[in-house]
């Protein structure tokens, strides 16, 4: 085994910093000159893309379309939800000038939009003809955070909301449903993060939201991460921004709402799961390049005319190949593709062909195959994308796994929470005191509701009352 | 010949209403609760859908990357550049409190994102092995107009801003063309739009550049309209944001700059250019959905059941179509496919079956076409798409044509401006004075200089010395 990637600090020693040196030396994002914001660089908004590329195509399959609302909302129209404001109300930012002028009133730069959706639904929803509307959009949002990471949290950040309303609340929370199934799925095929989804507590759940569902992932070190939420709202929005309409009976009704949202942040997710002391290390399910082809021995024609016939029948197949016939040494190749998680490296070396052999690399374990060079490389290219993938979820959940605990009371609690921290297992009577009180240790937060698991105990890990929920408990970013 | 859609203004009582009426009766777009800020609906935002995967796809094979810088920018950073800041600090929102706290710092929201890339460069080109650096943001911006406008001008729109940096002034401006060239091509080829292309004078150029390159179109009405502008910077920018690199003869040198961008305003020129009393009309090859079957007779099988069958060959021939098969009356349905621009209607009526036909309606000319029905209907529809968009781009040339006009002296020019407006050529001294004087006419501006053109006089149009530019002249939106 070759050393380890000098640039990124090791993950065992220091795990804030091997998660900063990744985003840096796999050229991710970059810190900018705007406190609290960063630059996505191309290498990170290409997962970005793909994660867009694949959920759009999911999101129009289920019939919603895209749209685009404006990016300030004036403090008066923000006011009118009394818990959304209050919610939002210390972490917006305000344009108190434009054109030179003071401006009569502040707007705030979109924290979410909820409150402009409700507002073009108040003008365009009057009958029930005009249900279910089905909208999302992608766009920046900003909230003003005190302390920021890249991706994980930064002041402006790139996502997608959907906003829907319908005639009956069955159908709300059909969506909401769905919409938390999307994300779950999208985590577990593609991402290759065995996250688990439950319900938000009371105390956790979206600010104006009747209930919250939530996707939680696990990272590397045990600390977890809210990734993709979906919001029922019932009537509270509707009512509070006055959208009636007129039903088939032609009485006038308030209509339900949901929303649902996942962020830049995945991209976060996907290297503190994944991701090693070489640099990041992408499922190929989301890796923008799964394949790159290393030419090997300067002046030798064989190589690069293998690597590009290669290529077009790997591109031809859909696999996204490249070429790196740079004029770096072979080493810093090898180095470079891995610190940028490609999939699978090929390298093509003279001497390598005339003992009739090609050298396949796998990124997630470091392998390396030897392989006729007749095979047919497209098919075993393809069979190895699809175990790379498959092997990535297993060991991801295993460490999951590892990292998932029963606690039957407090002491429970903290050893854990001292010790190694991760997905907590514990009953809870749902007083919110309890929450508070087990926030004390290390800022443990309830995670979410297994609605379905079975219970672990019949008392409340906290206060020894009866309990009503099975939560999952851990520390979070 | 049916009436004209009752809801919208015909164009020839009133231009300027009957586009707003288009743009909402098709549902484009709608005015918001923030002043001077749209609500992009579903309709609209398909077709900035549409340009984008055009456009990026085009980009990329010419070895542009996406990346995202952030939204905000420090005032500081911003007064580097003097020509810059003074060009847009009229313009600028200012965000002056965050978090419950008035900031130290104003952060004005982009305008555009010069100031951002060179922070970036300043940090990350360092050698000539980083150059060239191509990139590209699809984002939105903000710029505090007091007359707005739905696409055309709004104090928000979407767009998307390519920056370059190169080694050499040759290679620069070799991207500035090529850029421009991309955005001509897209206006003919795709957007059927015969736009002209030049170079922009002094006094109109962008603040900072040595030298801007426009894409103008015109208006059914002869307004003219700037589509898309590539900017050639040299080294002003890296000179007042100090990025230096060390040349391949270990030197050091500032490199120079580009940058290039066009916006969701080309969907206020589709409308104005090919749209007519009936609603939007749309370019096959940018049309969301390019084909609608509308089934008729209730309760009868065959039409329903021979849309689903068509709607299936079309769609697996790439040819992006929809059936109606709601409850509305198809005259209705008629009207609906006709406001929202949809290139072909195909009606298959019960009675129509029995005699063995198919209607075909082509949405530009509202030509009614009965074929027989056993035709190859994949293969007539391709023709017919062909047909349209040919014949779209053909008549909005020919009524370019019809708006184009030679001004000999300022007389001309006045009578031209009095009584039909479009693209004017004149000869120009060089002079701003002049510039400044033709303005006085109705506020017309140069468009710009077409540099390879002949010259149609000797003399300048307005001051009557040595002409130096063949110059387009015209109102502009």
């Amino acid at each position: 085994m070759e050393k380890e990637n000098k640039a990124i600090t090791s993950r065992d020693v220091d795990f804030a910093k091997w998660y900063t040196d990744v985003v840096k030396n796999a050229h991710l994002a970059d810190y900018s000159s705007v406190k609290g914001c960063i630059v996505i660089e191309p290498n990170g908004y290409a997962l970005w893309e793909k994660m867009q590329e694949i959920l759009d195509k999911e999101f129009k399959k289920l019939g919603h379309v895209n749209c685009q609302m404006p990016l300030l909302i004036p403090e008066n129209l923000l006011k009118k939800e009394t818990e959304l404001v209050n919610g939002f109300a210390p972490e917006v930012a305000w344009v108190t000038e434009g054109g030179n002028k003071k401006l009569e009133e502040r707007l705030c730069i979109r924290p979410t939009s909820e409150t402009l959706f409700c507002d073009y639904y108040h003008q365009h929803v009057k009958s029930h003809r005009d249900l279910p509307k089905l909208y999302n959009q992608w766009c920046n949002v900003l909230r003003w955070e005190k302390e920021t990471r890249p991706f994980l949290r930064s002041r402006e950040f790139l996502w997608q909301e959907g906003h829907t309303i319908h005639a009956t609340s069955e159908e709300a929370e059909a969506e909401t449903k769905q919409m938390m199934d999307v994300y779950y799925r999208f985590h577990h095929d593609i991402l290759a993060i065995p996250s688990i989804q439950g319900k938000k507590t009371e105390k956790e759940k979206f600010s104006g939201a009747e209930y919250t569902l939530t996707n939680e992932d696990l990272m590397y070190n045990g600390v977890t991460l809210q990734m993709g939420t979906s919001h029922y709202f019932g009537q509270k929005f509707t009512k509070a921004y006055d959208v009636k309409y007129t039903t088939k009976e032609n009485k006038e009704d308030y209509p339900y709402q949901t929303s649902w949202g996942i962020t830049t942040r995945m991209i976060g997710a996907l290297i503190m799961v994944h991701s090693d002391d070489y640099g990041l290390v992408l499922p190929p399910k989301i890796a923008p390049k799964q394949v790159v082809l290393i030419p090997i021995g300067k002046d030798a024609r064989e190589p690069l005319e293998l690597a590009q016939k290669l290529q077009k029948e790997l591109v031809a197949n859909n696999i996204t190949t490249y070429i790196d016939d740079s004029d770096k040494s072979p080493g810093y190749k090898f180095a470079e593709s891995e610190v940028n998680g490609i999939p699978i490296r090929i390298e093509i070396g003279k001497r390598d062909l005339e003992q009739n052999k090609l050298i396949f690399v796998r990124r997630d374990t470091r392998e390396k195959i030897e392989v006729a060079k007749d095979i047919d490389v497209v098919k075993y290219t393809k069979g190895l994308l699809d175990t790379i993938q498959k092997e990535m979820y297993e060991r991801a959940k295993k460490r999951r796994d590892q990292l998932t605990f029963e606690a039957h009371n407090l002491e429970d609690m903290e050893r854990i929470l001292n010790t190694q921290p991760g997905f907590i297992h514990a009953m809870w009577c749902g007083d919110e005191a309890c929450e508070e009180k087990i926030k004390e240790i290390k800022g443990c937060k309830s995670r979410c509701i297994l609605e379905d698991e079975k219970a672990i105990d019949e008392k409340c890990v906290c206060c020894g009352e009866k309990a009503k929920h099975h939560v999952v408990w851990g520390i979070q970013y």
